[in-house]
């Protein structure tokens, strides 16, 4: 096998197991080669990794060791595909009646949830989540994508009380804007107790469902390293019930602009 | 820039861009180099891929013209994904009071469902289907991984009446196992009229909610291509409302077995 092929094969298997511990002895195997011509092809693939700005190739030493493919994007390539959802998110007659914005077509389709959950994981990385959790409906495409990016599980809260997954725990919640009293459970052994969490929300307005969420994570003792959130409503001027949080999207008042969806920009990706 | 960097380049290039077009002229640009250069690069990235069985290098001929990755899984490693699935299943006291499997937890997690929905792409990709279409909640998931790999948008149907997306198809259906009516919908623009469409699931005992998402489809004028589910109940011994489908695990007695959850060997992965 030529060095070009090999280093073509070791880039397919990394970037198809993201986040996955592959040791220099599995690929010395796979392609029957010496260990340290991988390595000398694995310092050239993260070589490349940087300067495509595609993610990151961690080396873990030791005996156990190898190298792990940590997906990432760039900052600039972040900010130009925020300004073109947003370009989108402006166009093509979106505003419902009773000022909705209709954005679900956009949050279930892959070729724009893969690469918002690349910018959450991107920001997100280097608070060490081990788990995104998210409510449903919405917003589990974005947080699943996120997990993905991260290489963690996803956990799902459900509204209401009806988990038929073992034993649960509820909890009532006011939401912030309607300021109506609602439920929202989460299974026992969907989250081991003690982890650090990533919250993902596709919107926010008052915050009360995110503030909900931060409530049933401390029945779990988890700690929320982050909260990430697709579009935050501009028009709500009175305090939000959470307030450290980071928002990709504005939604400014259709009545006065003509631009009501903002791109925020993004300063910490790496 | 070398040759072997190059292609590593590439490859990154063209596996974090599944199912797009990318023109010669593109690549010419990004790498300075000449077309029939690429050309010949992508000649052996081809090659590799088919080697490795990550998936394929679909070539577009013409003006407009170029390459699409096309993600794909081998037939060995669905079936050896598959029966690690099976065993991680029935391990670890996974059966709940009243006979449910508890599964969310791996439903949940993308390093489960991304496998999975590469899986169902791979069979179904031959029948061209526009979109994937799933129920809310837990096949939420596996959908939008189908979709992911096949390159398409997902689109949720809802439970109940409550889509705030402007007008929306409703149909009431009878559950195939518990007999009680219920009502599912779907937003009139979550789906082009007459399209070609895929429903994935995650799991199926008599088939009503199947069904009623087939009857919700022909109110879209959909040509229902394919239906994939992860799970079937074969304890349901009477006969389904739907046959056509495939399964690609199967769920059996817990009284009589030992192992209770089967990996079905999947046949036609290319």
């Amino acid at each position: 096998m030529k060095r070009a092929e090999r280093m073509v094969a070791l880039t397919e298997i990394l970037l198809s197991h993201p986040n996955e511990l592959l040791t220099l002895g599995f690929f010395a195997d796979y392609f029957n080669a010496a260990k340290s011509t991988i390595s000398e092809d694995l310092m050239e693939i993260k070589k490349s990794l940087r300067l495509t700005g595609r993610g990151f190739l961690e080396t873990v030493p030791g005996a156990a060791g190898g190298v792990k493919f940590l997906p990432a994007v760039s900052k600039e390539e972040s900010n130009q595909f925020l300004e073109l959802l947003a370009e989108t998110l402006n166009t093509n007659d979106r505003m419902l009646p009773g000022g909705f914005l209709y954005i679900a077509d956009l949050l279930y389709d892959p070729a724009v949830v893969r690469p918002l959950g690349l910018i959450f994981a991107s920001i997100f990385r280097e608070k060490k989540p081990e788990a995104v959790v998210t409510i449903e409906t919405k917003g589990i495409p974005l947080a699943l994508m996120t997990a993905d990016s991260l290489g963690i599980p996803a956990v799902i809260v459900r509204h209401g009380n009806k988990v038929t997954e073992g034993s649960s725990v509820s909890i009532n919640y006011i939401s912030g804007s309607s300021k109506r009293i609602q439920t929202m459970s989460l299974a026992r052994r969907a989250l081991g107790t003690g982890k650090k969490v990533l919250i993902i929300d596709d919107f926010i307005k008052a915050g009360g469902t995110a503030k909900g969420i931060m409530s049933l994570m401390q029945e779990f003792n988890a700690e929320v390293v982050g909260l990430g959130i697709l579009m935050e409503d501009a028009l709500w001027n009175t305090s939000r019930l959470v307030n450290d949080y980071l928002a990709l999207l504005q939604f400014g008042d259709p009545s006065t602009e003509n631009t009501i969806i903002k791109p925020k920009l993004i300063c910490c990706v790496k």
